[in-house]
Order: C-alpha cells, then sequence, then structure tokens
C-alpha cells in the first residue's frame, strides 16, 4: 500500500461533569475534529466521561490501543476536581511527578501573578516521561505522552495547544470532500444516492437533511481519498439529479 | 435505601460521520444533557461514533447493560447512510421489521407529500418488538425499545421526541445544585475548594475557570442529592471566600 494510502486515526476523550450535567456546551469536539481534518488524521471515535477515575481510566485505555492518536480535554487545572493527570498515569502504568520545565513555566508566569502555589503546581504534574504541550494564554502547559495528547478543558487554551500541535503529527492521505445541495426531500433522491455510491468504489455519500425558510432540502458530502473517483462520484450524482429535474448547487446549501 | 436515592443514570451514543469530520456542531449533547436532569436521570457517558455497524453495535452493547437508560441520536432516516436501526438489531440479536403503526404515519404523513416511496418506508423500520415515540414535526417516529431510545439527529426533531417522551422514564433523586462566582484565579482558592468538599460528605464542587472582559474568575458549582447538606455546604464556601476578602455572587458570574 502506497504510504499516502495509510489512514491514521484519532479518537478524543472529553473529560467533565460540566458537559454531563448539560451545564457547559462542548465546544471542543467541533474544535478537534476540524483541526484533525487538517493534519489528514480521521476522528473516529469521541466519549466523554465523567470526573471519575475509573471511567477515564477504562476510556484512555480502550482507545489508546486503537487508534494513532488520543487526545483529551479537562480536568489539567489547579483545583481538586482536575484528576486528568492522575487518570492518564493510572491507565499507563507510571508515576506522577513534577516536570522541571512546567514547573520553570508556571514560576515565570505566577512570578507578577501572586507566586508559585501549591495549586498552581499541580499543573506542573505530568505522567512520568511526558513532554509539554505549549500553551501562549494561560501559562500552564498541556502534556504529550507517546501517542496521548492531555489538553485543557477552556477552548481557547485547547486551541492555543492544537495550534502547538500543528504541523508535528504524521498524517496520511487527506480525505477529500464535495458538497452538493438540494433543495429536496432526502427519501426523494434516497435510490440515487445509494447506486451513485455502491458505482464509485471508495466514496462515501452522507446526507444531511435541513428544513430551513419553511422548506426541506438536504446537503449531499461525497467524501473519498481518491479525487479522480471523487470527481466522478460527484458527476454521477450531480446528473442523476439533473434528470429527475432538480436544480442543485455545488458547494451546498 | 429509600427509594428517592436510588440514582437513574443513562448514555447517549451521538451517530454520525458529520460530527467526526467536523463539518456539523453537535447540539444533541447539551439537548439531551439539560433534559435529563429534570427528568434525575445522571447523564454517564456520551460516546460519538461515526456510521459503521461494528462501531455502533460495540457502543449500544457496552453502554445498554451499565446503564437504566440509553439515548442514541442519528441515522435513522431514509438514506443508505442511514444504519441506526440494523445496528441496535443486530446488538439487541433481533430482526429488522416494519412496524405498522409507524407505516400509517408515514402513509398518512406523505399522503399529501408525494406518497410513500422505498426509501420513505425505511423510516418505518424498527428493531422487532420496539414501540414508537412521536415525532409531531416530520412524521417519522423514533422508536424505543426496553430502555433505548432512538432518536432523530436534527436537533429540532430529536427535542421533539425528547418532549414526548418527558415524564415517562422513572428518576432518582433530584440532584441539586448552587452556583457561586468569584471573580478570583481558581488556583488561588484551590486549597479552598477542597477543604470544604472534604468536610461535606455527598457534595461535589466543580470549578469551572474562565477569562472575560481582560479578567480571570470561576464559578464554583456544589451538587448534591441533599438539600441540606448543599446549603451547609454552600454556606461554608462563602464563609471561606468572604474570609479570603473575595466578593461572590450567588447564582454565578
Amino acid at each position: 500500500m502506497p504510504a499516502t494510502e495509510r489512514i491514521f486515526t484519532a479518537a478524543l476523550i472529553v473529560i467533565g461533569d460540566e458537559i454531563l450535567s448539560g451545564r457547559t456546551h462542548d465546544k471542543n469536539i467541533a474544535q478537534v475534529a476540524s483541526w484533525l481534518q487538517v493534519q489528514n488524521i480521521r476522528l473516529k471515535e469521541v466519549r466523554v466521561v465523567a470526573d471519575d477515575p475509573p471511567a477515564i481510566v477504562a476510556a484512555v485505555n480502550a482507545l489508546r490501543a486503537t487508534n494513532d492518536y488520543l487526545f483529551t480535554t479537562g480536568g489539567i487545572g489547579p483545583t481538586h476536581d482536575d484528576i486528568t493527570v492522575d487518570a492518564v498515569a493510572t491507565a499507563l502504568g507510571v508515576a506522577v511527578v513534577v516536570h522541571p520545565e512546567a514547573r520553570a513555566i508556571l514560576e515565570a508566569y505566577y512570578a507578577t501573578r501572586g507566586g508559585l502555589n501549591d495549586a498552581r503546581l499541580r499543573m506542573a504534574r505530568v505522567p512520568e516521561g511526558a513532554d509539554l504541550i505549549p500553551n501562549r494564554m494561560s501559562g500552564a502547559p498541556g502534556i504529550k505522552f507517546g501517542n496521548i495528547f492531555l489538553m485543557a478543558g477552556v477552548p481557547t487554551i485547547a486551541a492555543q495547544m492544537l495550534d502547538a500541535l500543528t504541523g508535528t503529527l504524521e498524517g496520511g492521505a487527506p480525505l477529500l470532500s464535495e458538497t452538493v445541495g438540494c433543495w429536496v426531500a432526502e427519501s426523494e433522491v434516497a435510490d440515487l444516492l445509494r447506486e451513485v455510491e455502491k458505482a464509485h468504489p471508495g466514496c462515501q455519500i452522507g446526507s444531511y437533511p435541513f428544513f430551513r425558510e419553511g422548506r426541506t432540502g438536504a446537503n449531499f458530502v461525497i467524501r473519498s481519498t481518491d479525487a479522480e473517483a471523487l470527481a466522478s462520484c460527484l458527476a454521477a450524482l450531480g446528473n442523476g439529479l439533473h434528470a429527475m429535474g432538480k436544480d442543485f448547487a455545488s458547494g451546498g446549501i
């Protein structure tokens, strides 16, 4: 198999009672998903788990073994409910240690902000053997350990950490996509979608219906790693919609 | 244990490549989480999985056994990529059949909308033995099978289905909460939070920092099923913040 056909996968664990209670609306799933697309890495699964060590340990061990990369968001701050580092260390079977560089970063950051107390020093704790992910926004770094990346739960800080990782992870074949939008009930064109997908191996067609301006419509997203197959599939779908007398918009509506 | 102390739990599986690709920002996690709070059911875990039958089957079997209720969103429409019913039937070890009442609903709905074709009839397919969840918006019903509830992926339709289920599921002890907001770095009050939580068994304190208007703040959310313990914990936290000279706002900021 050519190197470009190797598919790299990732999973994400969102850690936090506040997401499961509905108090906080997660923004990290979409952010990490979009970022991974650009890195040519496929997000295969997301789990949202509580601030509960056994739940985190189980999710980490289930997902790190079956994916090229594992990301977590949440639970790396200074308070008692920030338990991600301990849970991940348990999952990995390693100790938790204070990372000297993280300590130095925090000492510098808090030098003009009241000094480094015990709570703040918690943010220098890492699973033994881990490296740091820079965080220009609030000092406290993210953590990388092998194929695992621990990031902040605050979306703007997680974004900084993703930015620091941009271009550093090996990705695979880019997943290309084309979107066709049509003011049609998807149930009218379901046969066409199925037949076009079947006739174009290596292409998947997703159908995403919506209700807008009092009308029914759908966007059809074709995905493939093969540019020629994608173009051929797109043309076949367009021809099929045209033959049914349906107007459609390339790029979606 | 008194009946009111029984905790009822739920899990949610969000099914759809469009969430994992970042194309669509999920709205169902927060919606289901908030709805479950009102039903006095705890959302324990969420998994977002691809339009991939083995992934759905694995998630359904993992989560239905360990929770009182299991909800899914997505994949119950008329097109080829709507595979939730088949995957759930596989997980349950039952056949897929056309539900007569669902067929009648769809026939009535599509009578003035072009008639019931094969694709639309797909939306009457259910795991054998299932009941329906009404959907006033688009005709196609949701599906309930034992403790499993299959709902639409379109958030407005999922909302209708949740509405139809309101008050029909047994819940447990209400999880009460109080929020205290403070313009403080959480790392300044981490010791206080830990000590107050430790002194109030049955109460959990979550700390949710934010950056706003150029300042650092945090909301502290105390959760408990015991109203007296909650009030006592809230008072202790307020006293502690006061003793540190920190202003705070009941209800959060």
